[in-house]
């Protein structure tokens, strides 16, 4: 288990964390601008970061969101996936850059001051951009700060980069894993609305294991299933969500180690951005089992996880199994598919409470899985750290087969209503 | 429009609304029980009620929620379907009879004492219970009361039956129409939790109109679909909703007026549901338009209407465009729907807020729109009344053919996550 007391003990495990691979550099830079779409005297803050690689690199993957409305990022990292090579990636935060004016061309003169510095192409780079919807990109005050950034670069940590995708992020996440002389360092920001208007999952996994980049294009999404896919803030993708995996290859490293080393980082950091989205309180861990096939466990997984009876349930610590067993035959009515109540079975913490067609729970299961849900409580007023990492388990086993999928998703909170609707035009 | 202005005024008129059709009967009583599966100084209070013919009618219909996991009452409502004819409809609140102990002999217990009093078989009566999943009624004490719920049977309104079957409802929902020298009457409870529980879903139609039980049955689902069927607030259907019509045939009407009058009568009352959902303070009336069949205008409102974020939006009387392109975006993305942002169209309180890709929304359009959302809201302390029965017309134009349809819905508040939270074991 893991638990920190302070965010300064914190920082000092991410920092350990956050030792980049060798053959990357990472920097970050500030800058103000006066959003031309919004009356303020108070000008917008944005950063700008990046990841370069001191060698262009063939081996890179990534994964997008499926939004059909993607922002200007999504579509010219589709396109970087037909190009032989990669060196690197453009992040800012504050404007998502969707359905913006002038979209495509205020990215790429930001893109082409930021290669002529950094070395190659605008194309050479992948973009990144997470903020509000529907604004502009600033332009000149970004390319302005763009020798900032490229002189800031180093080959230190990810740490300046982790911290300056954060939105509405309330602390830094990185994961790494050491292996075979080789590492894996990754950041992520994420999950739940970015002020005042967007979503957005960023995750950025560096490399220096030799991995052949058509094994990564492989690898990446069958994790990313696993993973990110399999975690749940708001039951919406966003418009921008990225998932990118970039290699300096200077290692050789068993490939079934590397991939058992990735899925585990990308596991904790998928946990991480659920722990910090907004207004978590309880982390909720749904294993859907007795599944006829992994498909039909996820989608059982994610109507229960999304339902927001079952949400504010956990959110008052209250073992309510009648809201779980409701979303259950919610899913099943409307799917047509054929759930025998007497087949399934319920467990919460570890406890049966609903198994041949009836509750299984008395007077004093239910006090301890009150105070199980208790104890599984972090506080909505966020800190700069994770308080803890324990997450409540529910199971639910359907009785039709033998497959089996796991979600992360987050309780439904006073603070999360308010994060969402508190907005002043 | 309308709009009340006191609980007194509302009563007025709801006892306007609430005259009996001839060749019916109602009432309620009350009890007190202490359940065994609570320990508890204090009794809960139940509502007995029912709405009796004084002959028996073959001329009745009904709809069930399609979860998979339905309550005892859905079970044997769908026995009674295939039955020659109908006495009538047995209520209880607080116990909803689902996954519970003895379920349905229980029911069948209750059920026998009532008949023996008021007419007929258990079988001939409709069963209607909604409250707490996985507690046994309380037989002994549902018995001993059912004297006095036939002694207080009578012919003048339905108001008694309306106010017995409330749960967490703060106000009386009665709708009525007069055509033909016939009449139409309608009660409904829902949405949104029971506390503790459960969410459930009513509606009792009555009228003594002559029209035959094979019409009723074929027209009744396809109101059903594009009234009761079209409101969305928790996104989940309940293990008890049920919508049932009875008809007495005093009197010879045109069919096509009742048909008419009907569709009028549960588009108002499931108006009236949404506006007292759990933590309403907006309800938004969504009409998805240019899709290519009337099924993916459905899904795609469902989908829009559902999500917390564009939920959240509107209770901070916030015209986020982002979240509505987003949910939209999302929607299409997942279900591998090509709909092409440049096509789409989205407006908001008549104006629109996004066309050809890109945000329609100035800063004097922003505010406008703000304050529009702000005359909408409605006070979540919630009161016996209506305030008022504006809505939040938000439509979406997919550019992808000429379907349409339209859809209800609540925004999300913290009125919604207090009475969905806040249950003390």
């Amino acid at each position: 288990m893991e638990a920190f007391r302070s965010e300064e003990e914190y920082i000092r495990e991410i920092n350990k964390r956050a030792v980049l691979p060798a053959g990357f550099r990472t920097g970050a830079s500030e800058l103000t601008f006066f959003p031309s779409e919004k009356k303020t005297d108070k000008p917008y803050k944005m950063n700008i970061s990046a990841l370069v690689l001191d060698e262009p690199t063939d081996s890179f993957a990534a994964v997008f969101t499926r939004n059909r409305f993607p922002g200007v990022p999504v579509i010219l990292g589709k396109r970087m996936l037909e190009r032989p090579f990669c060196r690197g990636i453009f992040c800012n935060n504050r404007i998502a850059n969707v359905c913006a004016p002038e979209g495509e061309s205020r990215a790429l003169d930001v893109l082409n001051v930021f290669s002529s510095l950094a070395g190659g192409n605008a194309a050479d780079y992948f973009n990144a951009s997470t903020g509000v919807i529907g604004w502009g990109l600033p332009v000149a005050e970004m390319r302005h700060a763009v020798p900032a950034l490229v002189g800031a670069l180093q080959k230190d940590s990810i740490f300046p980069l982790a911290r300056a995708i954060m939105t509405t992020d309330s602390f830094v996440k990185v994961r790494s894993a050491g292996f075979d002389g080789a590492r894996i360092t990754a950041t992520a920001k994420g999950a739940g609305m970015i002020e005042p208007n967007m979503a957005t999952m960023f995750s950025f996994v560096l490399t220096d294991a030799d991995i052949p980049g058509e094994k990564l294009r492989k690898m990446l999404p069958a994790i990313a299933d696993e993973t990110f896919n399999c975690i749940s803030v708001d039951s919406d993708q966003s418009t921008s969500d990225m998932l990118v995996i970039l290699s300096s290859g200077k290692f050789k490293v068993n490939l079934n180690v590397f991939e058992e080393q990735l899925y585990a980082v990308c596991k904790k950091l998928s946990g991480d951005i659920v722990r910090n989205g907004e207004g978590t309180a309880h982390v909720i861990r749904l294993v859907v089992s007795g599944a006829r096939d992994v498909a039909q466990a996820r989608t059982a997984g994610k109507h229960i996880i999304n339902s927001p009876l079952v949400k504010t349930a956990v959110f008052g610590n209250d073992p309510n199994v009648g809201r779980v067993i409701m979303a259950i035959g919610d899913w099943a009515g409307n799917g047509g598919i054929d759930v025998d109540p007497l087949n399934v079975i319920v467990s919460l913490g570890g406890k049966t409470v609903f198994r041949k067609g009836v509750f299984d729970l008395g007077q004093k299961k239910e006090k301890e899985l009150s105070a199980y849900l208790k104890a599984c409580m972090l506080d909505t007023e966020r800190k700069g750290y994770p308080e803890h990492d324990r997450t409540v388990e529910l199971s639910v086993d359907l009785g039709l087969g033998k497959a089996r999928a796991e979600s992360i998703g987050s309780d439904l909170s006073y603070e999360y209503v308010r994060e969402n609707a508190e907005y002043t035009s």
